[in-house]
């Protein structure tokens, strides 16, 4: 008791030393009548701690990652210090010089603040303050930026958004060497560059900044961000409420066609409240959270800090943490988020942002074990308080693997506008997307699909069509085959009606509807099931789909059905397409390959493929196998009489070479109402050119059938290669958990519990 | 002294003992009047020795990558051996069942015999006995293989070839397990499996067995191993020498248009002269070196140690050690061999044929701690005294780096008929052919090059048209499209005149001529040249090809030069490819794209490339970079008033799926005598997916100019983006080291000794 009695008393000696300080500080900095009355006005206080600085500095030396982060990030500063500092007058694209200098320099002034903190060493503080005082000598009288295509220009970059990032890392900085500054040169920096500067990407760019976007993110949290070190009360409510008392058009749009602020919500807060689902999916998709998560993450930091009384992780039911979470696991095997809406392939948990991701949920969450293995995956951490903790923790041995699992994120503010399941077996990972439009990178793929096997796309998702930040390619902006090509419905792996995309590739349609899911189911591992529904994205058709992931012990590897209902008050053309790689191995039907190759169609993406293969099913199933980098895969699925079959590749009418070469297998029935496709994929075998040994090059599956297809269920059958078949029947409308099904087929009663069973036929 | 006496004294001891031992061995065995009288009647003694194994044993436990690979096989055999023994009766091509199943037992009674030896456990040698029987049971009534495609049909596979693999095998299991046989079971065994085994692949298929090519060697080595083993001096000589009094028709053709015997030569020893250059370039190129690479060495090992006075591994001045070496070499950085003629990409020297290759060279050869290096990285070695050594000396911690050169390695038994040069510096790898027509497997590619980074293909050699062993693609063997594009000159990256192939594709032309080096120089590390000519591929038409890899102080890689000098006496059209891979970043010229793809021409390859863009010069020079793998490349070419430029994709005319979707840039110059192509090829730079940032993404050069262009002398001035311009010129005629050559330049001299001069202008 006594001991502890001590501790108590020396705690309370040095928090009442802190608060001296502090005080001192503040009444040294309190200079104008902005300032708010806040007692935190110590620095740094945004992603370092004065605490903070102290354990680091006590630990230094023992904890190795963060020790190596740091070498490698004070070898890269110091060689920047000796290369001299460079402001150059803005004038390029992303990928330009002027660009690729500012955008360098917000990094290195950060990484420079962090040095200046982390080792004492002043000359990282002058470096940081010459370099501010020269953005502030600029940046006084510089004009928009020359280049005009964006909605929103900045000063330092072609956009604001560039403009916030910048301030978003330099505000880091500024915070580090806030204390290093005379108050003389803080008010002639705050003066002629902060101050200026947020409101340029705010007041003076509403359209960029009043509305629940990425982009918006980014400016809030730089205003914010900047009003924390600044200790700006009217900078931080911005940031956090919004451009007061302002109200944009609701109809205007942005360069990529999103609405710019549709229902007038704006802020910080709006920002967390409206792109993330409880369950934390943001609804742009894991390439956008990626890109959003750092000023989510980094204002968050600032703001724990700073203003630990808005309690910013709690914010939401913890969403924010939450949604690192969902973002981990929206990876493939490799760490490659998959490429949902518009996702440049790829990008991965590698990223820098990820690394703040990772370290500020491991600090500011529960610890998780698992977030350890990533970082060490990472082989960084953030220089600060979080990344000493996530240090620390490897040190102390304490990572485990980060084990993801199968996974159902609902989408929508509420969680009630569709989402994205994930079925993960062993190797195989199926991606099925039933989620909202996704804001204005959304894509037209209701119900669509994508297929790993360890981190090796199956069946693809294109992705965006963008070179980011390459220059040469339309300024490493979005190229116009996204919007003809990838952003359409014939891209993806779903169901296309009468060369049409879903909500016939219209916003404002699309963004007011989403996919409803039928049911999810994880818990039995063999046999994992998700289905969605969607009635939206053609009017008078009904689409549910239906896919599994089943380990079945006749099957070297989990293999997935596929069962998509359709139901229409009409005849309609279907196409359905496999988004295939690799080389063609073999298939079932004769097929006719034309000399020149002419295009499939003329628009709605149709417009980009050429056809390179026709055939006519006459066999009951419809097979085809193919190789990719040393795996066999096989498509086996149910025809229809007078299905078409067309071997496809991506191309045409690519003036500027936008688009990857690559082929799908696609079905086509004409003239039908409604019907059902039903497929299995098979990962089966491998191929070593070492070796050159093919194993278990053939398809494990005889044949598959509908044996029932009505209102209430769904039933097919699958036949291996030895003559054993097993039914799976899915219940298309009550597929509650506590729903009693009875099924007769053939005189036997099926019976069962939940949305589906999976039996052998005896 | 005294102790070295005491051991001499120890030695002729044990030799005593053991020549008694051997004589007691001898009596036992020696039931044959076939049976010769030498005294190395011991066994093992093919890849195993009886001192051999005493080492091996003594060593156990404390050798590590010996003990893990012996670990890693016993569990192999041990699986085998539970799951029991299946031969069935012939049926399959490669790659089917039957195929699949004999090709396996090859390889599990080889391993299960040294097995045996090695661990001394009986159960390994019952399971070879067993095995061998039911091939006796079933070998003495089959008949030849049903699958009628081959030109030498075997027994247990569908081609000899494949009956000598098992033969090259097997005779290694029978020799582990001989002293366990009864001399009734080896009777049994040898008259009715291995004497009519041997029999049929050589007497009965003279077509196979009597030729020069690797299919021989393999023949020859599998006679002349079982040979070893029952000491049967006829099979010995047979596979040494050939079958005796045997002549063939000159003219008849193999079923890859090869010759079957053009001039009478056949035998082990001739299959050594032959291919092998005295630089030990095999003349079909790497792939196919690798896979006769076991048949050689292994039967070398036998020889080595059976008949020790035939000193194979100095035959031919060491060449089948030297050959070793050269194969290394023929490695990119990953090891994966260059797919010069019919390679398929992907093989490497990871493949076990050259884990035989590696320890052999090591143990017989001079102990090159490079190849220890190798051995490790590939992570087993052979299970015999060669293996030992290998093991012995990592253990001994003697590796160190093979270090790959530049290397000039001729080709033609006497090293007079082309070679292949191979220009290394920092990551850059590039592949001049200018070799003899490589067999049946060459390719009309004369002059043609291969281009790498850091084993990535810059530009690509497109290597066979074939699927090895993947029996849905016809068989697993040869394709049609491997004649129609693979062979056909515009498959590669080198000239085509008249849309014709060299020697019109015609082996009997093609394989009279060779291309002749002009000169090769490696001696200045920063500037190395291959310059070579070819007079024969389109007669009438000399062409001279300089390339040289050029590291510069202004670039950020070294760079590739190229200079093909093209004197005809008429007017012919040339066409200029560049087999680039990934996807276009940007052009100095305006091209159009059609909507329908067309092919660019209806024979010799041409009806295999669809035309995807075209262009008109209009610059002095044309430039073209690209982006693969995370990394930028770019071409820049001297244009003539009125060039072309194509844009081709592979993929036409191909009714199966059998040939890569890949792209090519194409130059084509109409109505032309005498001109020249000069090129650059620059890497540079990097974009990662995972920071989004592109790094150096343009090329440094800013003119590429030919200020010189006669007989005797090429000047080429490359400028880069700073303005600085270095002279690069090359001798046409008298490119001897030792020749003095002056030439003037804009009134300036520049002299040099040698081919060629690298200076800048001031």
């Amino acid at each position: 008791m006594k001991i502890r009695h001590n501790t108590i008393v020396k705690f309370a000696i040095v928090a009442l030393v802190f608060t001296i300080f502090s005080c001192e500080k503040e009444a040294e900095t309190v200079s104008d009548n902005k300032k708010s009355t806040s007692t935190s006005q110590q620095h740094p206080n945004l992603i370092l701690t004065v605490q903070g600085v102290k354990d680091i500095r006590a630990q230094l030396g023992n904890i190795p990652i963060f020790d190596n982060t740091l070498k490698v990030v004070q070898e890269e500063i110091d060689a920047e210090i000796a290369a001299g500092i460079e402001t150059p007058i803005p004038k390029d694209y992303s990928g330009g010089y002027t660009h690729v200098r500012h955008k360098r320099n917000m990094i290195v002034l950060q990484k420079a603040g962090v040095l200046y903190q982390i080792l004492d060493d002043e000359k990282y503080a002058k470096y940081v303050k010459d370099m501010l005082m020269q953005y502030e000598e600029m940046y006084k009288t510089l004009p928009l930026h020359p280049k005009t295509r964006s909605y929103a220009r900045g000063k330092l970059f072609w956009q604001c958004l560039n403009d916030s990032n910048w301030l978003v890392y330099v505000s880091q900085a500024y915070d580090c060497i806030y204390n290093y500054l005379s108050e003389e040169e803080r008010n002639k920096l705050e003066t002629n560059l902060f101050r200026p500067f947020a409101d340029h990407i705010s007041i003076d760019s509403p359209q960029f900044y009043q509305r629940v976007h990425n982009h918006s993110t980014w400016g809030n949290a730089a205003v914010g961000m900047i009003g924390l070190v600044m200790n700006d009360e009217e900078l931080i409510d911005r940031a956090l409420y919004g451009i007061k008392d302002l109200k944009l058009d609701t109809k205007e749009k942005d360069d990529d066609g999103g609405f710019l602020n549709k229902d007038g919500k704006a802020g910080f807060l709006a920002n967390i409240e409206e792109p993330f689902s409880p369950d934390g999916y943001y609804n742009e998709g894991p390439y956008y959270q990626r890109y959003a998560m750092y000023p989510f993450l980094v204002f968050a930091e600032g703001l724990h800090n700073v203003k630990p009384e808005l309690k910013i992780f709690e914010y939401k039911e913890g969403v924010l943490l939450k949604s690192i979470n969902a973002l981990l696991n929206l990876s493939d095997a490799d760490g490659d988020f998959f490429p949902l809406n518009d996702g440049q392939k790829g990008m991965s948990y590698y990223n820098s942002a990820l690394v703040t991701a990772v370290d500020i949920s491991y600090h500011f969450g529960e610890q998780d074990p698992g977030l350890l293995s990533i970082a060490t995956a990472q082989d960084r951490v953030l220089l600060d308080d979080s990344g000493l903790a996530v240090a620390l923790g490897i040190k102390n041995r304490k990572a485990k693997p980060f084990d993801k699992k199968s996974i159902n994120l609902s989408d929508g503010p509420n969680g009630t506008q569709g989402g994205v399941g994930i079925l993960r077996n062993e190797d195989i990972e199926l991606v099925f997307k039933y989620a909202a439009q996704g804001s204005s990178h959304g894509h037209y793929d209701k119900l669509s699909y994508s297929l790993f096997e360890k981190g090796e796309e199956i069946l693809q998702d294109y992705g965006l069509a963008r070179f980011v930040n390459i220059e040469q390619k339309g300024g490493g902006n979005y190229l116009k085959e996204n919007k003809t090509w990838a952003k359409q419905t014939i891209a993806h792996n779903t169901l296309t009606q009468n060369e049409t995309s879903h909500f016939n590739a219209k916003y404002e349609i699309g963004s007011q509807n989403h996919s409803v899911l039928h049911y999810f189911s994880s818990e039995n591992e063999n046999v994992q099931v998700a289905s969605a529904k969607e009635v939206n994205a053609y009017p008078g058709t009904e689409m549910l789909r239906t896919m599994a992931i089943i380990k079945d012990e006749d099957f070297e590897k989990p293999y997935m059905l596929d069962i998509m209902k359709v139901v229409s008050n009409k005849a309609n053309q279907y196409d359905f397409p496999y988004y295939f790689l690799g080389q063609v191995v073999t298939t079932n039907f004769e097929y006719k390959t034309p000399e020149t190759l002419k295009t499939l169609g003329s628009k709605n993406g149709y417009q980009h493929l050429y056809v390179e293969g026709t055939a006519k099913t006459t066999a009951d199933n419809t097979k085809f196998s193919w190789l990719n980098k040393g795996k066999f895969y096989s498509l086996t699925t149910v025809s229809n009489t007078n299905d078409e079959i067309l071997f496809t590749r991506i191309g045409a009418n690519d003036p500027a070479f936008n688009l990857r070469r690559e082929a799908a297998l696609m079905v086509r029935r004409k003239n039908t109402k409604n019907t059902l496709f039903v497929s299995t994929i098979e990962a089966h075998g491998s191929y070593s050119p070492v070796s050159e040994s093919a194993v278990n090059s053939n398809s494990s599956i005889k044949e598959l059938k509908v044996v029932v297809n009505t209102e209430d269920y769904t039933a097919i059958a699958i036949t291996n290669v030895n003559g054993i078949t097993k039914l799976f029947i899915t219940a298309n409308k009550d597929a509650s958990k506590e729903a009693t099904h009875t099924l007769k087929i053939n005189d036997v009663n099926y019976t069962w519990k939940g949305g589906f069973t999976f039996q052998k036929i005896n």
